[in-house]
């Protein structure tokens, strides 16, 4: 790891930190070095509040003159909720600025490089750019698709289990797995289900972590005909916000009937196979959310995926094996004929969480059926 | 690592080099170490070749005397194909001996180790003992069951698919993890499929190793009332040994004609649900197998693990999506109702080959439904 990286590396862990907080914006980390000193850090916590290199630049003062800035996304070179970035940098008088990755919307990309290097200041680009990209995965899909980021999670015995035929499946993974669920869970905006899990289950799909902080994600359900029942625990609206998703077809005697519960209705698309996912989430988008963490059973996620709209895949796979003919598999939904009709993926990490394994993985790039 | 524990990992090294070759006898690797020099080195590399104790002291000579040997396997303390090396080690004036594990035999178990104390030799035991365990895995089994070691090996997708519905998998993993199983298949006595994939494939179940070395294991077909076809590629004996296990009530016209074809055909007790899966283990370990690796497809691998017949599991994971409610799953059979009902094992290691991911795992210790 040369210096540059290692202190890249630093910038990238304080805005990991604030994950799930600062949605829609990105996360940004800022690390001020000068004479191999440390003398300014900072990190965007919260839309509304200042951009990491402010934070750095208050801790910095007098200190920034001649020093590096190093910064994980390029510095904004337009006025939003605060001036650009890109000018406070330039009146700073660092002599050298290290970005990790360049603005990902293609109509500013490159502008506060452009700025800053046109005020003489050094400008290197790309340094842990993967890992960058990463940390943002979700902002960068939402600026180039107008659409929440889909991650995909199911827990599965190591023979591809999910649940028995008759539907238990309580627990496939340990108390480590699942406590890593929720800490996801308080990472998103949305989490989704269908209104099966709903009918089987009567899950609550709340945050509950051990230290206690917990942020409730908005409860997504896929509900085309809007059988979910009046007394189930989604419907708990003081505990969270819930999103109920039908056919545009629904009747609207119930439509109302939710709405006046404190419920958001969603009418979308629907065709043969069922609701339009992409029209979904387009209105989803529109409605706020940024990322969704998808919980369904094998037909929810068999309609994402057919429908080639999951972004991220996060498998628990547990010490277990359940065998059984009628046993249920992740994903359902239509038959291939060939092994040629699989969706491609790339494995990102193989971790042991507790007793179970962690993969994490992402379709590949240019995938597409 | 300690000083030891490097000495016994040399040794343990060497012994593995053996793999596959020692059958039915265990792997054993020595190494004789004096002022920090390694003085004699051998391994066992074949049944009626010389123990490893007898390469290293060959090798060590005059300076045996006062120095340390490091043996994987408790030296043996009675008359076989040849003399007790615990006498070797006696004679040899060695001062200390570090073993990895007792004899697996309970009926001799510390009996050398007793010899060498009694003769005034320090003896240190478990150093490294889990590893040398794991290495003679096998050989352990064999002992304390008479039963060949079972490993059942698959390649699913990230989604628990091993087929689609039409039965097609070619191919699910990519070359490295197919070369892997070449490597598996080089190294057991035995491989084992159903008549179902006889059928189906018409595989010639021989290795295939870029080496040019591969042996080829005997080929297994489980097939209760003799329907293989005549001219399957598993019935080329020229190229590798087949054995036809059938049920005990199969037609005896059949019977002959496979037998004609220079086929042993092993009649086992037939039930309900099938072969019975340890009546046939009993039988094939008389034979001379003593481990089988079982490439079944879902019913055979359900067979095999709701008789508790599984010593260890090698799965393959590619890095594939493909759903359908219909796709083969690796373990089907009968159905149970909860979670509960699952087989606990242990991962033992994760490893990525080429593309796909290699998961190792055992039943866990004391699992029996």
């Amino acid at each position: 790891m040369t210096i540059d990286e290692k202190y890249m590396q630093l910038a990238l862990d304080l805005a990991a930190s604030a994950k799930g907080n600062t949605n829609p914006n990105p996360l940004v980390g800022a690390v001020i070095v000068k004479d191999g000193v440390i003398v300014g850090t900072g990190l965007h916590r919260k839309a509304g509040e200042p951009h990491a290199e402010v934070h750095a630049f208050r801790m910095a003062g007098e200190h920034a003159k001649g020093a590096t800035l190093y910064v994980t996304l390029e510095p904004c070179s337009h006025y939003g909720k605060t001036p650009p970035c890109a000018n406070l940098v330039k009146e700073s008088a660092v002599s050298r600025v290290v970005v990790a990755m360049q603005d990902p919307n293609p109509a500013v990309a490159g502008r506060g490089i452009q700025l800053l290097r046109d005020a003489g200041i050094e400008v290197e680009v790309g340094i842990l750019e993967a890992q960058a990209r990463r940390l943002n995965e979700r902002f960068i899909h939402n600026m180039l698709t107008k659409r929440p980021f889909i991650i995909s999670k199911y827990a599965m015995t190591l023979d591809g289990k999910i649940a028995a035929h008759t539907g238990h499946s309580k627990w496939i993974t340990g108390e480590a797995a699942r406590e890593d669920v929720h800490r996801i869970r308080h990472e998103v905006d949305g989490i989704l289900v269908g209104v099966g899990t709903v009918l089987a289950d009567n899950p609550s799909l709340t945050t509950r972590l051990k230290e206690g902080y917990g942020k409730n994600p908005v409860r997504i359900i896929m509900d085309s005909s809007l059988r979910t029942p009046a007394h189930a625990n989604v419907l708990n609206v003081e505990e969270a916000k819930t999103i109920i998703v039908c056919s545009e077809n629904a009747s609207q005697e119930k439509i109302t009937a939710f709405e006046e519960k404190g419920v958001t209705v969603l009418p979308v698309r629907h065709e043969s196979e069922g609701l339009v996912v992409d029209d979904m989430l387009e209105k989803l988008y529109q409605y706020g959310i940024t990322d969704i963490l998808v919980e369904g059973g094998s037909t929810i996620n068999a309609s994402f995926l057919q429908q080639g709209a999951i972004n991220k895949y996060v498998i628990y796979i547990a010490p277990k094996i359940l065998g059984g003919r009628l046993s249920l598999t992740p994903i359902a939904g239509h038959n291939p004929s060939t092994m040629d009709e699989a969706w491609d993926v790339e494995f990102a990490s193989f971790e042991q969480v507790g007793q179970d394994l962690r993969i994490i993985a992402y379709p590949k790039i240019g995938e597409k059926k």
